[in-house]
């Protein structure tokens, strides 16, 4: 069903475009008062400043009125998950996170610094950002390795109080559960009836699963590098333990042979591939979406041979799961909002926006919005502020 | 001599025009890189970035070409000395670091981004940074208070490999060097003759003593809240003792009344005030400089019934010294030549360009280029910049 021939987006990318268009960095600074005179330079610097710093000091609310770090996101990396790269470290993640800046800015409408840290301590990196606190109105983490980044967000989310989000989670669970959401509608299924696979449980895979349990899932089936996630397997870290009880209700055993056969759906955030034999074995409908980048699990051409709906994470084929259809409204919901922290009912509403928006030209190719959809952020705040304000954290 | 008939620059500045236009804060995120299109975004995110953070991941030194970090400063407070309002905070500080952030780009063409820390502990603060150190390129501190300042620069140059200048002590010291070039050039005098008593031996007092020494002033007497700094003076701090070492070679005794009899320069940069007595017992052709704001220590009309110059630190009266002439083109310049850190060579070679500039419409009303005169910044940045290649530091 999916359309494959379409023309590709992007034909193939060469190395002298990419690296001219980084040349300097992707960033600068933007001065948003007057210095044109005299008297400007008096009222934005000396003396003139001395009058607000004052009023903040004596009523620090107001700092969020007179300052840019009330609604300024810190996009904090250490370095150890850099997309498919692995633990590069501080300094090569920093395209990525001037990258994910860029993007706050076109699409949520938020300023943004990358905070790039030269350390992988969670206890450090939790320290650092306390003591910086005062500089920033919020933390989206990035390409933190897992299991780290679930002690480190959670740290985080304790003693900072402020929004705080692993977007490497939270970003593609919720842009996973709409797609799931737009899929269904076009198959006229229901979530409770699905059986889920997800290969992969790092950041993205604990967050989907976590996701699609939370939206109601009938069944979510977690497979690692060591097979079937299930209660009392050998070694599993705290988050995987926490899951195994939780999911895989049918008690299945074996690995990704033994979870795929006959389920509906097929979450890919594992960077393995997938043999066609294995999609071929799901049920009937079944929905695919093989999310690693640059290569998908299965090739969505392939895939296509047996299931529905087939997305993957890259643009050059339909169905692009792209977390950019979630950060920057997330953020700039919560921001909106005042909110002190993002709930799971922020990440639902956010889910819930986009699949509204997908769902207003809908088809088995048209399952979520296009990432440069410039309806989706608005959309995804105002229901994201809505949230934060049912929950109680704005 | 100077003209102090003439208008203001500024009138009294009401508060709502200042809260005006400090709302929201002052500074903005832009976005250098297209996000056009998918193609476009796929270039500037995933997956094309992933190529330039293998190509830094291999070869660190790319980071200075593709990141905007290389040519960035953090501007660094703790709060502690907030212009004259002492110790009110990091989050009350903020609005001085973004008029800092805002001055670096219009006076420097560079980016910067306002890091302020919620702890006052050097090493803490030190920690901090050098974790932090590959999200920026150089380090302005700023308002940090004395003599905390003094370890803290010292400790954060011999931590990182990047330009550090604490701009309360050598941007001040700077420009007043520079204007005593100019006055000495009006008056046709030489500052190996002069005595030159400075008020305040905070951070900008004890700079402003180095680097007049450094220049080859004839004598310099640094007068304290406890009176003229002298060797063996009880309770003196490290810094102090060592600059009692160097400084009044007179042996001079007593306050700043027994300073000031006789001498050639006045240099305030203590918020104290001077009686126009002890203004009228220094020698003829005598300078001032009172730079303490919002009230100098003397009233420059009072002043200049006796001084032959009299400069302050307000834009409403004649030969402004104000830092924004120094460090957007001191660090501008050590940035531009890779300077892993600011010599003594280069802030004097910052002030010897301030002093050229000025030196093409000299006058006793004009000792010093105006705050926003264009033509600064980029003479500055070059001066430094071969003063930098000179030093052996770049």
């Amino acid at each position: 069903m999916t359309a494959l021939n379409e023309k590709p987006t992007t034909a193939e990318l060469t190395d002298d475009e990419i690296f001219a268009a980084h040349e300097g960095g992707k960033l600068g600074i933007g001065v948003t008062a007057s210095l044109a005179d005299s008297r400007a330079l008096s009222i934005a610097y000396s003396p003139g400043v001395a009058r607000v710093s004052q009023a903040i000091a004596g009523d620090p609310s107001l700092a969020a009125r007179y300052t840019w770090a009330h609604r300024l996101v810190a996009v904090v990396s250490d370095g150890t998950a850099v997309l498919g790269l692995g633990d590069i470290g501080a300094s090569a993640s920093l395209p990525v996170m001037e990258g994910k800046a860029a993007l706050f800015k076109t699409f949520g409408g938020l300023d943004s610094i990358p905070l790039v840290l030269d350390t992988t301590d969670v206890d450090e990196i939790v320290e650092t950002l306390v003591r910086l606190r005062p500089s920033f109105g919020a933390v989206n983490l990035e390409d933190v390795s897992a299991p780290r980044c679930f002690e480190l967000e959670k740290r985080l989310i304790e003693a900072l109080d402020v929004p705080v989000m692993h977007d490497d989670q939270h970003g593609t669970a919720v842009v996973t559960l709409a797609a799931l959401r737009g899929a269904n509608t076009v198959l006229d299924k229901r979530i409770a009836d699905q059986r889920i696979v997800i290969s992969g449980a790092g950041a993205a895979g604990v967050a989907c699963a976590n996701i699609l349990l939370a939206a109601g899932a009938g069944e979510v089936v977690l497979v690692d590098s060591r097979g079937i996630v299930h209660e009392g397997r050998d070694g599993l870290n705290p988050v995987k333990a926490e899951l195994a009880a939780r999911t895989n209700g049918s008690g299945l055993r074996g690995g990704i042979a033994e979870a795929l056969r006959g389920a509906d759906v097929f979450v890919g955030v594992s960077s393995s591939t997938v043999g066609e034999e294995l999609i071929a074995s799901m049920a009937d409908d079944a929905v695919v979406f093989a999310l690693s980048n640059p290569d998908p699990e299965v090739h969505p051409e392939v895939a296509a041979r047996h299931a529905a709906v087939v997305a993957t994470g890259r643009s050059d084929f339909p169905n692009q799961i792209n977390n950019v259809l979630a950060f920057p409204g997330i953020f700039r919901g919560a921001l909106d909002a005042g909110a002190t922290r993002i709930t799971e009912g922020m990440k639902l509403a956010a889910a819930g926006a986009i699949a509204a928006v997908a769902s207003e030209d809908l088809a088995a190719d048209r399952i979520v919005p296009s990432a440069l959809d410039p309806r989706v952020g608005p959309e995804v705040a105002a229901a994201v502020a809505l949230a934060a304000r049912q929950d109680g954290v704005a």
